[in-house]
């Protein structure tokens, strides 16, 4: 089963709809959080406990089970057995007999114990592989099904704007194209194993001041049309997503859960999204409490449900003080109508009306070896090499190994701030994980058999004891190199470094850790530096100038197979292939800051203010080299076809690698300010020494539209300079191509052009 | 003479337009910086020098002279006997024999060597005291008038929207009311002198991402107009401005300079502007070589002048360009025309078109007792006491007292960059500033005759020379208090650690200076410090906790007078009054923030980062204390109509005193989201020991519109929490004012009670 062909209401559920009560009808537009309890997965979760018993809640019927595997750890199978006995109840005991649909998290994996751990979004981004992330998609969908979930609230589709928010981790890059792109991929997959994608956050959210969680957005039209809709709409047009999450955010003083322009009049009317919207957790109920454009709970409701939201999660806070005004002739019944269609249409879709729970699973496997592989296949993707002096890789004869940092012997520390271990388990320290995690200590130990490891913590990750610096700093004297993991610890709210609620007003690494870093570096042993976080940090002092280590990777929470991928690139038995999704800061004071800027946004002479990143969006070293050559494009096309656009990449090293072929444009001269480089198209192609490929785009040009002062989207005539490089900002192969005849307007009947087609490379 | 009545083209400048060639048209609508040279004190202005000669350049006469007075240490009687000269020449050598338009800066003071220096704009936003400005507004544009410039190039009226930017000193406050009201005040006052004022940079420049110079603004249409409009707006209406100078800035990218919706239809055809709009320097030709929305410097010339900029300044480096296109019928000449008929209309009702420049002024004193006195007042209220353990005021007995620090003894370090001292004679180090300015160093000494005076420099403002930091020690040891003056110095282009393209990502202390402030503060003696900045710094280690010193002021540049005015603060013979009209931030990475937030861009549970500055704006302490009391509002009023609102303060302590007012309002609900605090009102009052006073405001509620989701600007009914305390973020007393009635649409006919009328206290 598949979800991705268009659906409308039909006959049955129209039926269905004129035979309900009201009371029925508000019971299918929230959910319930059976276990919720006093757990801070969610903001404001403890504030926001409901009271209401489960009994009371669903009499008349319940749109939506909320989280049923994902808030404590327990048996998955023992938890399926309660799930069908629900739906049983809810086919036998309630008049109408409407199962619920069952949500889960699955930004990383499906948020379950004992479910497979897959690499932080950030990470799919550094690898810059879609098909592998449809792939993940596939499996996780898999087991959501197995275990009757219908619905995945992922991927995050929101742009990063400014890495000192805590949620970076769970975004894929600071470049729309590529999270539209990777973060289709993960729709389809999700979808194509029959569980409902949830794009989140429509919109904004990550542009908040200051990086501040639910802080207002301040951002206009044309940077919300151009930066932060196009993963969105490509999500819904090319990807099918049956399901839209509204984002927290008010931008320019209005909250999105409220405003019709965004939920309704551009997402349904303008993209033709026919799914159901849900509300982010306790969103309506903010209207009131947060953002105090309502009133009360109702006038909250009343606001959502106009502005387009469907079903209040992650329980009925607000929607069911609507019934009093419904009833009252204040508010139209036909309003709450139209969502309860929408979520039938939905049940119905999913197969939910003539669905049979009889018999709930005896056993699954989350975690199989097809789901280790792909997660070590992905982790080994996204790892990115920053710098080098020719430590990297490791010498086969290496006798002794330091392996050092509060990173380097945690399995938890793999895991991203979505990872049911952070969503959960933090909660209750004492249970374990539920399934072999290697951390990246144990992964050197069994890459390097025969060398001797020696370990030290050195610092925790946050505080200031220095106490394990000292025997950090001998076990390095006495080592041939020292690796060195540092970074984050993933959390929510106030625990950990980084991850929900997490945001920080300075990017220096956590904690001492830098001075543990620096303390080693002093030993003279060679030190391999590998910061796993959720967020790129201020780590310039450690690449560049004299304190700077011999070889730097970074790599964002790999997941449950990441120690085993970083220990394979360390030794050379991978490639490094990673590239950098996100800027590597220069400090927290120089945000927020885009490698989409405008020539004025980054580095003039009438500023003091040097905004360059210490790494540029897309920088990513390899254990060989690369040359680009050959950049060819049509001379000419007209605003608004598509251009062939091809290029020479050969591997110049001694050793086999992958490159990613990456395509920037640059509109020379628009109606509107446009960025100084713009990511059109990119690919992985992997050479044997002295092996070439030609890499052909066939780049739609509707690609450099933009919204224009009137509000259009248009693609303007005029040159684009365009480029192939090792980043953004060097330009290796260079080629002009000119757009031709009149301004081309972009409408709904070429708008599915926004995907550029990669042909790949054709090895000779 | 004065300029506060509309004007309208005459006859008399309608057939002279109809007489004129396309060349003397277009000659009307550029400047001429006769004396630019290459120095840099505008931005690019080396690389924008133009080569063309004077004398080919007025050829056919000339709209505008630029900067005659304000690039040379020169004397202004030399220069004025030049500058009539030229005009005689304008007069007699060109067909139409009209004179230029001159302007000139006088944004601390007129922009001339030996002219009096007054308090940066900051430091008025601190003194909130609208009727001091406007005195020292008719003091500055009566010198102006004597040396025959006809246009002032101030008040800059850009709220503060991130204390990183460089050219925070410039603006008045982060508060659109108080920037309005003061800045109206100075366009009073300089046109009542017969000096147009200018009001810069309109609009958006301010909100550049990250604080960095001419960076592209992230804003929506409501932040822009309720918060970055409303002063511009006050200025226009209220104060009868009679020019604008457009902003570097793009907003949502769209570069003002060329954008008809800011210039035109919100300047001229809603608020009934109709003076002329001058471009900021160089900005005409920016649209082609920095923003590339143009693809040479004619279509960016055509740009500006189809957006409203009427005038092209400092030189004609684009709009020439133009003649070409209008003799080919690619520009329609009536484009020009309008420009020049605004210019001409301005010219005539300047009286250029029958001016007699036959007799220079012999003799004018730029700085007389009464420019010092005013200078003096203003700088004394412009202090803000931040933190006080009872050290100050000094004990009369106090015996030796160490005065230290890179800004205590330099006359120079009192100056904004503005001041004709830094705009120019940066330049000429060897040039002396042609007038007395005593030191704080110099003043503390006159303050205190019989007391031994200790100097130290410690260390200078920039740099990491710590070498004297012993000697300051020593003699901070020594002494019974110890004055520690640090901060900035002013400057453009990388000169000077604030001022005009001097941006920060680190709002620490420039240089080694905390070092210094803590190595006194470790030697026991007691240390009053004062911070002489142009922008508020993060000195929360200063304020609090362990290595708190005894006093703290903040001063921003205040002019030539601020060092007896320090001094006197700090002895006791004046009472220091000023209250911060920008939030004193906690950190760079805490950037942007403003008081003016809604709830959620303040601190919340669902982040852990706190944004509360390290004190809000309204704050600043006294020697005495206050108590506010009694609270009243009307009950109720129709939304859009005015409200009565009084309240007590009396003088509870022992001294004399001054309080600050301060009126805030909460908008409870409303359909955008509002701030948590907005000053609606506030009044200077001085009190004896004991006494009090009943404050009366006469608030519009047209002072609590905004801009709805539809674009109108309304009052809605509802709730207002009003109260007064001793800054924003303290309800000292409350009441509530309910809006009743129906939603009020602001229209052009009310919008003038913007302004609040603020009746004075009755001491009782």
């Amino acid at each position: 089963m598949t979800l991705e062909h268009d659906i409308a209401a039909s006959a049955r559920v129209r039926d269905l709809l004129a035979d309900m009560t009201l009371d029925e009808k508000l019971a299918q537009l929230v959910g319930f959080w059976v276990d919720q309890g006093d757990e801070l997965v969610a903001p404001m979760a403890g504030e926001m406990a409901t009271s209401t018993r489960y009994e009371e809640a669903t009499a008349h019927g319940l749109g939506h089970l909320t989280r049923v595997y994902g808030t404590r750890p327990v048996d998955p199978i023992e938890r399926a057995e309660w799930l069908w006995s629900a739906q049983r109840t809810l086919q036998t005991e309630t008049r109408l007999g409407i199962p619920a649909i069952v949500h889960e998290e699955c930004l990383t994996g499906l948020a379950a114990w004992q479910a497979a751990t897959f690499p932080t979004p950030l990470a799919w981004g550094a690898a810059f592989d879609p098909e592998l992330v449809a792939e993940m998609g596939r499996l996780i969908g898999a087991s959501m099904r197995e275990l009757g979930i219908h619905q995945g609230l992922a991927p995050v589709l929101d742009v990063i704007r400014d890495p000192r928010w805590g949620r970076v981790d769970e975004c894929i890059a600071e470049d729309p194209y590529v999270v539209g792109t990777i973060g289709t991929a993960y729709v389809r997959g999700l979808q194509q194993s029959g569980v409902i994608a949830t794009l989140k956050h429509f919109v904004g959210y990550s542009a908040s001041q200051a990086g501040r969680n639910h802080a207002p957005v301040h951002a206009g039209p044309r940077e919300i049309a151009d930066v932060l809709l196009p993963p969105f709409e490509m999500a819904v047009r090319d990807g099918g997503a049956r399901s839209v999450m509204n984002s927290y955010a008010e931008i320019d003083g209005m909250p999105v859960a409220g405003t019709p322009a965004y939920l309704t009049d551009i997402l349904r009317d303008a993209w033709g999204f026919d799914g159901v919207v849900v509300s982010d957790y306790f969103s309506v109920a903010f209207l009131h409490t947060m953002h105090a454009v309502a009133a009360d709970r109702a006038a909250a409701a009343e606001l959502a449900l106009t502005a387009g939201i469907d079903v209040e999660l992650p329980s009925g806070d607000a929607f069911p003080a609507l019934a009093a005004r419904v009833r009252d002739g204040l508010v139209d019944e036909s309003l709450v109508d139209r969502a309860v269609l929408r979520v039938l249409a939905q049940k119905e879709q999913l197969g939910l009306l003539d669905a049979d729970f009889t018999t709930p699973p005896r056993a699954v496997d989350l975690d199989s070896p097809a789901h280790r592989a792909l997660a070590g296949t992905l982790a080994a993707e996204s790892i990115v090499l920053l710098s080098n002096d020719g430590t990297l890789p490791l010498r086969p004869d290496t006798q002794t190994i330091a392996v050092i940092g509060p990173n380097a012997d945690s399995p938890h520390a793999l895991m991203g701030c979505y990872s049911f271990a952070n969503h959960v388990l933090a909660l209750h320290p004492g249970v374990p994980l539920g399934f072999e995690i290697p951390s990246i200590t144990e992964a050197v130990r069994a890459e390097h058999p025969s060398a001797r490891i020696l370990t030290a913590l050195g610092c925790e990750v946050e505080g200031t004891d220095r106490s394990g610096i000292a025997e950090a700093v001998d076990a390095a004297r006495q080592a041939d190199v020292a690796i060195v993991v540092v970074g984050d610890r993933a959390g929510l709210f106030g625990r950990g470094t980084v991850g929900e609620g997490n945001d920080v007003e300075d990017l220096e690494l956590p904690g001492v850790q830098r001075e543990l870093v620096e303390a080693i570096v002093a030993t003279g042993t060679p030190v391999v530096l590998v910061v796993l976080s959720g967020r790129p940090y201020a780590i310039g002092w450690a690449l560049d100038g004299p304190g700077a280590v011999a070889a730097a990777l970074q790599t964002f929470f790999p997941g449950e197979e990441g120690g085993p991928a970083l220990a394979g690139i360390i030794s050379g038995r991978i490639e490094p292939s990673g590239h950098l999704p996100v800027s590597l800061p220069r400090s927290a004071g120089a945000q927020p800051y885009s490698y989409l800027h405008p020539l004025l946004g980054g580095p003039t002479e009438i500023t003091s203010a040097d905004s360059t990143p210490v790494r540029p969006f897309g920088h990513g070293l390899t254990y060989t080299s690369f040359a680009r050559t050959d950049l060819t494009a049509d001379a000419a096309v007209p605003a608004g076809a598509a251009a062939i656009v091809s290029v020479t990449v050969r591997n110049t090293g001694e050793r086999a690698g992958i490159d990613l072929v990456q395509l920037y444009a640059h509109d020379v001269y628009a109606s509107v300010t446009r960025p100084v480089a713009q990511l059109l198209a990119y690919q992985r192609v992997a050479l044997e020494p002295g092996e070439s490929a030609t890499v052909t785009f066939d780049v739609p040009t509707t690609r450099l539209a933009f919204t224009d002062s009137a509000g259009d989207r248009i693609v303007e005539p005029g040159s684009v300079a365009l480029w192939v490089g090792p980043s953004c900002d060097v330009r290796e192969t260079e080629a002009t191509l000119e757009l031709t005849g009149a301004v081309h307007t972009v409408t709904a009947a070429d708008a599915r052009l926004c995907t550029s087609r990669v042909a790949r490379g054709v090895r000779v």
